[in-house]
């Protein structure tokens, strides 16, 4: 009709992994360099882990139960190794705490020893920044995921920093809300990894970033001080602002153990659109079209070029849903009404198209028909067919294509 | 029908004054004391003002013109006195630079010469932080109000921070978007104070605070350094974010000079409610309705208690559009598609006078027809009609009937 191939669904594409929780492929592969050998970095005049400290060390977590404290050769690997096994540090042992109090004191005596520590979350990072780049003691915060709170008429959601994303997600969409951020690696990243990181993410365009988003922490600096920043009000504008430092500024400062979280209301029903275009230009215009068109309901909007797009289908194999363009869109509605959305999204497509904006495009909103993810990487997004609606996976396949050298950055942090 | 009185517009009331532009009403009224008369406050070590200081301001300050440098003790009062008209400092200068390189330098000297400095915006705040408590220089930002950029592409308004908020919010509406913050002193206030005291204004629940939406800021140390924080990009998640130390910290760590602001996509619909209510319960189960049944179109959502509403329409001779309930809520929806916000507002209705949650309510789409302005102060909302469509204007109602003590803060601040 108006559109060609409009609400025409997709057909499945079954033959790929579902969701790709990124946790460790490390034992199937080689392994890779250490950073050290790598890269021309310098050790700091920090102090050798001894036997004595691994014994100060099972004293503050636990005692009797070693789980706590690993220190056997293949067990610490994992912790070493990146998600990408791009970077190893070697790193003798990794600490597992349950709390803020245990947190502090292990920084308070690593701090007073002088022993090098690598806090590390969910390790699904991309830039080799969650792995010690030498011996550095890993801390892992992986068995704090207590969830204290979920307020479903204020939305917030309070937990412990080693909080699994698609745990929170299940928990609080058991109560009507959605976390404001989304992820491809949610299956495995922590909570308090992506605040640490300022990680954006698929929903930016609806629900803004986490410093909107994020209403306190709780932080451990590196000398072991618990620093109180935590609020439950939406509204707080009292005093200076310190938890903004703690977001984005990836352990520089501190450790995350502890957040506060504003959760939007769920949407019930989402669309997505797959479009066709001419040039860049037209890219541009039908992103202000679907910004005033869709307005409240535009939950997500991605370009691809033609590049991106060919590189993704050749290798995975798998068949672009409409004919070849420059570029492409994805377009993202939800709401809270189906039928409205449907409606919006239909308008905004048939005059995107008489317009001559659009080219071609299909749409649905049968989230067992079309299964889209993208994958976006520096700029560059490609998309392919997957098993999970609407879970678009960030940057792995992009990466292991084109391979980007490490930033200094994420060496030397 | 199923809401008594729903969609029955109201009648208007043409005899208050519309918006309130919170300029200066230091003439018609009686100078208040002193502060420092007033209460036990110190002034600290800092110089005094000599002729010679107002000769070097003139210098920076356009030498021959000498409208920004004003020392007329007539002229100067207006910047001595607050909104309220509570407090009162014995500032003698006052200087309107008009960039930033002239505010460095004013900072600077003054830095030097140890003269205390009260930045000053719109001079609308309620709680006396923007005049002087003692002697200080006052340094206005009134001139600094050129709008640099508006990116209609990326919603993005680059400007000065002496900018009034509804000249900000009428140059980006003729651009399709809307500002993300909206308070009753818009048509005087200034972004950058806005931003310094983190104003969280009406709307909050729709657009989050400040932090979300200041992309970033230019501000001058208090020594007169520059500090170059702007970014215009709203993905940004790179190093430490600065910026938001300076939101919210009212001119303590220095003064903004420019800023840039993520403006949302304007809605074209909007939709009043006006409701009775039993109990608080029945007022929290309400909003969690409204959350989830108004979903992504709601953009308000305020309560009144009785008491709040009687002082309101008593003290103003206005009348209740429903009768006499324990509590009202006033709810805005906004949305791209009128038809699609009533029908999910009458929805909406249905359903919580259904459930004996709403007990009765007036509701209107036509901004002629129903002008309510909300004012709430310290979380007692009082509200009366007016001659501004949802212009709700906050406290100095309700400051004048109950008038409040002032917090430490302002005094000392």
């Amino acid at each position: 009709m108006f559109l060609r191939g409009a609400f025409r669904a997709l057909a499945l594409n079954r033959n790929l992994t579902p969701i790709a929780v990124r946790t460790f492929a490390s034992k199937q592969r080689e392994v890779p360099a250490l950073t050290c050998d790598r890269y021309p970095v310098q050790r700091g005049s920090f102090a050798e882990l001894t036997d004595d400290d691994v014994a100060v060390f099972r004293g503050i977590l636990g005692g009797a139960d070693t789980s706590r404290v690993l220190t056997a050769a293949d067990e610490v690997q994992d912790y070493n190794i990146d998600y990408l096994r791009s970077v190893r540090g070697y790193g003798r042992v990794v600490l597992k705490p349950r709390s803020t109090t245990e947190v502090a004191e292990l920084l308070r005596y690593c701090n007073e020893r002088r022993l090098a520590v690598c806090p590390q979350g969910g390790n699904t990072g991309l830039v080799g920044g969650s792995v010690p780049v030498f011996d550095e003691v890993v801390l892992s915060l992986q068995l704090m995921d207590t969830i204290e709170r979920i307020d479903e008429y204020s939305g917030i959601v309070v937990c412990q920093a080693g909080c699994v994303l698609a745990t929170l997600e299940e928990q609080v969409g058991a109560r009507g809300l959605v976390m404001p951020l989304d992820l491809g690696a949610k299956g495995s990243c922590h909570i308090g990894g992506n605040v640490s990181t300022n990680a954006g993410g698929l929903r930016l365009v609806r629900y803004g970033n986490l410093h909107g988003s994020v209403l306190g922490v709780e932080a451990v600096t590196a000398e072991g001080r618990v620093l109180d920043l935590m609020s439950n009000f939406k509204k707080d504008n009292t005093g200076y602002h310190l938890k903004h430092l703690f977001i984005g500024s990836e352990g520089t400062l501190g450790i995350i153990t502890r957040l506060s979280m504003f959760c939007p209301t769920a949407s019930r029903s989402v669309n997505v659109a797959f479009l066709g275009l001419h040039s860049y230009d037209d890219v541009k215009r039908t992103f202000l079209a679907a910004k005033r068109g869709l307005g409240e309901v535009l939950s997500s909007c991605e370009m691809i070029d033609a590049a991106s797009l060919d590189s993704c289908t050749r290798f995975f194999g798998l068949q672009s849903p409409i004919d070849k363009y420059p570029f492409y869109m994805l377009i993202e509605t939800s709401g809270s009404d189906a039928g409205h959305d449907e409606e919006k999204l239909a308008r905004f497509l048939e005059q995107t198209m008489e317009q001559g904006l659009v080219q071609d495009g299909t749409v649905t909103n049968d989230s067992t028909k079309m299964k889209v993810n993208c994958i976006s990487v520096n700029m560059i997004t490609v998309f392919f067919f997957f098993d999970q609606f609407c879970v678009r996976i960030k940057s792995f396949l992009h990466l292991t294509l084109l391979r980007q050298p490490h930033s200094e950055h994420c060496i030397l942090s």
